[in-house]
This record gives C-alpha cells, sequence and structure tokens, in this order.
C-alpha cells in the first residue's frame, strides 16, 4: 500500500501551479516526480496530470504493479509511447501542456512534439523540484530515519580498526550495516577517501590502503523509504599536524557560523557567501572549495534548492538541505563537514547529529 | 591507469562517422558514453571531439579526478556550463556539432542553441550506442567476469535454505556475495520473485517470504569493472505441480530454439517474431511476454540493440546481449528465463553458463 503514503496535497499544489500558469496538462516523465505525485516505484512510465484527471501512462510490462501500488490513478497501456500519448492528448483536447525540460530528452520532445499538432509545450526546468522542495512531514521523518541508519551505521564502522584496509573494504562494510539496518541501498557512492585522496571532492572509495596520520573523509548516506541521507565527517588516523588541526578547525568554524546564519526568509546566496568568505578569509584562502555550499535531500540525493554562486530566493519552512564546505589542498589532504539542516517555521533544526570534534580513530 | 583500457579505435570509428556526416564536432553528455570514450568516471562533465582535439569538459569538482584518469584528453575546465560551452564552440570554430538527442534534456539544447548562434545542431539518437553495441575483445573479457561473479554468487545463495526467509534478505545476500568476489556493486535492483510475484517482469525483491512449492525467479547481475551481466532463472521450491511444469518448459524449449535462430547476419525482427511465436503456439499463448525478447548489455545494462516488434538490422559481430523469453499469468505465477549471448564473426556463443533444467530448491 505504498500509494498511501502520497497525499493528495502534493496533486493539489501541482493544479494550482498549472492553473497559474494556464496549463490544461502536465507531463511527469523523471523517476523521481512520478513516484512523488503517483507512488509509483517501476523503472519506466509517464504521468499525465490534468484539471480533473490522474493517469499513469504504461508499458505491459507494469500494469500489475502500477493497480497494486496507485490508488486514484487510471492506468492507460500505451505501445508506441510518442504516439500514442500524443493520441491521448487529443482525445482529451489538451492544448498547453506543460513538461519537465530539464528531464525530458530532446528526442521525445520532438517526437512528441511532431505527433501532437496543435497542441502546445510549455517547458518547465524545476517547477515540479520546487513543490517537492518543500517536505511534508511525513517526508521529514523518513529523512530522520535514513540519517539514523547511516550514523549509526557509520558509528560501528569505526569501532574496528581501520588502518590498513583498503577504502573499498570499508565503503562495502558500511553499505553491508546500513542495509542490516533497513536502508535500501547506499544513497549514493560512497566516498572513503583516505590521506592525499581526501582532496578530491568526490574521491569514491577506491583500493588504496589508509594508512597512518592520515586524513580519513567520508562522505556516506543511506537510501530508506525512497528517501536519502548525505553526511560527510572527516577523522584522522593519527594525531593530528598542527597543519592539519587548523584546517579542520577552519571548516568546523565556518560550518558552524555558517548554520547560525540560517533563518527562514534569508537570501541563500548571502549564506552561501558567508561561508565562502570564511575560508577566503582564512590561510587556506586558495584551497576553498569550488562546489556549491549545499543542495536539497529527498527523493534524490542532489535536489533543488542548490545552496551556490548563482543562487535564487529565500529559505523556506520545509526545505531539508545540505550544507558542506571545505578546503582541498591538491597532493597533500582535505576536509569537508556535512550537515543536513531543515527549516521550519519559527526555527532552524540541524538533522544530522554526529560529532563533529576533532576525532582521531 | 584506468585510461589506458579506454582503446584510440573508438575515437576513430567516432570521428569516422563524423566526417561521413559532416560533423565537426561531437558533444558527448551522457555518463556511459563519456566514460567509453575518454575512461573518465566522474559524476558530471562533457566531451567534445573534433576532427583533431578531445577535451574533457568539467567543473572544478572533476579536474584532478580527470587528470589522473584520462591521458590522452585536454581538460578545460567550466564555471557555467552553457555559456562556457559555446563560447568554445565558437573559439574552435565547430559549426556542425552532432550531439545524443535522447540522453541531452530540451533544457539543455535549448541553452546551447540559444548561446550558439551560427552553430547547427545535429541530432544522434542512437550513433555512439551503436558503436559501443559492438564490443571489442577487452570488453568482452570485462563482461565474462560480471558473469561469473554473478553465476558463483547464486550457486553458493542457492545452497542454504531459502525458504521462509524474505525476498529482500535473499536479495541482500546475493548482492554481498558478488562484491565480495570483486563486484562493485548489484548491476541493477535485483529482481527475487516468488510465488505469484513471479508473475510481475520487474518483481525486484520484496518483505514477502519465499514458500513451499513455489516459483522462484531471480534475475541478477553483477557490475565489474563498469560492465555488466543481466540473467534470470527460475526455480521451485517443492516439486512442481503438472501446470507449473509445462510453463517452465515452454519458456526453456522457446529460448533453446530461439538461441539456434541466431546467426551473424540474421534479422533481429525476425528472431524476435520467431520466439514470441513459440509461445503463442503453446497453451499458454495468452500470456507470452509482452517485454521485447532481450536487449544489448555493456556498460549499461539495457542498452542497443534491442530486440523487439519494432528492430531493424541484424545480428553483427561483436553484439552481446541477452535473450529472455517469458510466460507470466497474473496472479498464478511466472517463468522467465534469460541468456547472454555474444555473436562472433563465424560463431554464436552463449556467454552464460548456469544450468536451466529443472530445479527444485
Amino acid at each position: 500500500m505504498k500509494g498511501k503514503e502520497i497525499t493528495p496535497k502534493r496533486l493539489d499544489i501541482l493544479r494550482r501551479q498549472m492553473e497559474r500558469e494556464k496549463l490544461d496538462g502536465f507531463l511527469v516523465s523523471s523517476p523521481q516526480n512520478r513516484y512523488y505525485f503517483s507512488g509509483f516505484t517501476g523503472d519506466y512510465g509517464f504521468l499525465l496530470v490534468t484539471e480533473t484527471r490522474n493517469i499513469l501512462f504504461l508499458d505491459s510490462r507494469f500494469l500489475e504493479q502500477a493497480k497494486e501500488e496507485c490508488r486514484g490513478w487510471e492506468v492507460i497501456q500505451f505501445q508506441r509511447f510518442h504516439q500514442d500519448f500524443s493520441s491521448l492528448l487529443s482525445e482529451i483536447r489538451v492544448r498547453f501542456l506543460g513538461f519537465e525540460s530539464q528531464k525530458l530528452s530532446f528526442f521525445d520532445f520532438k517526437e512528441l512534439e511532431r505527433n501532437s499538432p496543435g497542441v502546445h509545450f510549455v517547458p518547465f526546468p524545476h517547477l515540479l523540484e520546487e513543490i517537492r522542495g518543500i517536505k511534508e512531514p511525513g517526508e521529514i521523518l523518513k529523512i530522520r530515519e535514513a540519517i539514523r541508519i547511516a550514523e549509526e551505521s557509520l558509528g560501528e564502522v569505526l569501532k574496528g580498526g581501520l588502518i590498513g584496509n583498503r577504502e573499498e573494504e570499508v565503503s562495502l562494510e558500511l553499505e553491508w550495516k546500513m542495509r542490516l539496518k533497513g536502508a535500501q541501498k547506499a544513497g549514493f557512492d560512497l566516498v572513503v577517501a583516505s590521506g592525499k585522496r581526501s582532496a578530491l571532492p568526490h574521491g569514491v572509495a577506491s583500493p588504496k590502503a589508509i594508512g597512518k596520520k592520515e586524513f580519513l573523509l567520508f562522505d556516506w548516506g543511506a537510501l530508506k523509504d525512497y528517501y536519502h541521507s548525505d553526511i560527510t565527517r572527516t577523522f584522522f588516523t593519527g594525531s593530528p599536524s598542527k597543519k592539519q588541526r587548523e584546517v579542520y578547525l577552519t571548516v568546523k568554524e565556518a560550518i558552524e557560523e555558517t548554520i547560525l546564519q540560517i533563518t527562514p526568509g534569508r537570501s541563500i546566496l548571502e549564506v552561501f557567501q558567508f561561508a565562502l568568505s570564511k575560508i577566503k578569509n582564512s590561510p587556506f584562502k586558495d584551497f576553498a572549495f569550488g562546489h556549491g555550499l549545499g543542495h536539497g535531500v529527498g527523493l534524490e540525493v542532489h535536489e533543488w534548492p542548490f545552496i551556490g554562486p548563482r543562487s535564487e530566493g529565500t529559505f523556506q519552512p520545509g526545505m531539508v538541505f545540505t550544507i558542506e564546505p571545505g578546503i582541498y589542498i591538491p597532493g597533500w589532504g582535505g576536509v569537508r563537514i556535512e550537515e543536513m539542516v531543515m527549516v521550519a517555521k519559527n526555527r532552524v533544526e540541524v538533522l544530522t547529529s554526529f560529532p563533529r570534534e576533532i576525532s582521531v580513530i
């Protein structure tokens, strides 16, 4: 009964947006948005939402599954997607169709357009992502659960002796622990990056053995009930050098002060600039993170809102996102600390709780 | 030294195609094609191939990684993809740019087009996939290894008592075994479907406990060195009923006779029709597979060529693909058998070797 977890509120919000944009239909094609609105977990399929109808448009492989999962949805089977979808549009007289322009391929767009004379295709690059960016209480519970699983699992992994083990062995053990605790899978390719590799912002676990007196960076998370967690901690595999300690404390101070800057209504861009300036005003200014400061987390591990130099808008109640400043010194090592933060009506809560003090393992 | 495994032959083939199509540049945007031509394993980035240059176009996160992985490639960093890529096109005077039209989003296309006056964007829905569809010997070795890991792992899982265990526990154990044998991960969400659930063509492992005298269908595979395996077997958890046995033997006969039909140069469509007619001429004609008969396997678990009612062309030496007929009786159960097949110059080899006799576990 997965479908029961999909609230009707989501479709109401979409329909209000459609009304405002003068659309009489919306084509939903990306897996996460399809799941968000319908509860359908299959690999392939499309939603057509109109003023009065919820249509799940599928090939034969997924009919039985959809009937189980998607209460309140008409299931219509297609043979050839482009032709049959165009016929459906014509049959139910859709004239202005919104679509996900960052997700639909150029090819699908062209084929649909060619087969649908008289239909206006109206691109929306992130309308559905913005709706999804404001989490419902039920979603936040799932994210909390994904965080709990990830944090407990890393805690257990750290109790073993890690020095001498290969990064990829440690990654496998961490994923295994998360899955035994009920995760569907790891939320993404886990980063276990030791020594110089900690300077790679995306250094997924490699065959390198973890050495002594190194940085050891974990960027890890779980997928639980289709929701993600995404956390980073950097440890020391021996008493840190003066420089290692300084780099670490610079990042720690940056994230702590940055989180205090976040309030409902605060400009996202300003918070990014604040965090970057903290590093730029440190002795490590040449090695400040070149990636964004953070991103929304939910059905996707990286989703709207993105917190970076081109952010617009303000923090809104219901947003759940990461804050993850870092310092990366090529050929030497790096430090990143990543927390997950929720904005509520009158407060800001750090959802992650793994200690961020200097920790020698 | 991952880059060493990327043969220059691939780029030669692409350049010959570009010459034939009168293109002076090709934009590669999908992860698998990016890896295939450059060896780059990062999450995000673009290739621009011209007559004389191999350019990897990346944001700051991946610069170090690319320099390690991609010998023979110029690495150019961008800040804003659409604007900076358009400037690059203008700088090196690309006028006819091929692109992957089934992969590039409508949004990216529009932004590139808007920023690139004078450049003609020429869509190719599956040109790169066709190049990748003809495997090199080194790729076939990796696929064989992905098959070996998957088959050995299932063999070990079946030795344990499975009745009473939940499908998802069995799936986790199978993945764990594959990873201990060196798989990067499971090749896809593994299907472990027992009883009635075996009638779901995509019934990923659920909390259902495996019962007695049921069908138990595994659709499983490994990812090893970025190459996939994809195999299906259906077992019995107790002595099969007459009908269960009949359904099974119908599928078994269909796949065995179908594989004998495959030769280099044989029409792909005809082989599909042959397999379907085998089931349509059985007592289970109303329950024949509605999915394709098979698909290429390589860097993607489902890739070109697709073997179905709209297939064109013929089987070519170097193709590696699945053959997977099935019978699905809703509410009762189903059987699918899936083999991986390679076409060579003068012969056809079934790469998978797991027994397909009736097997009670």
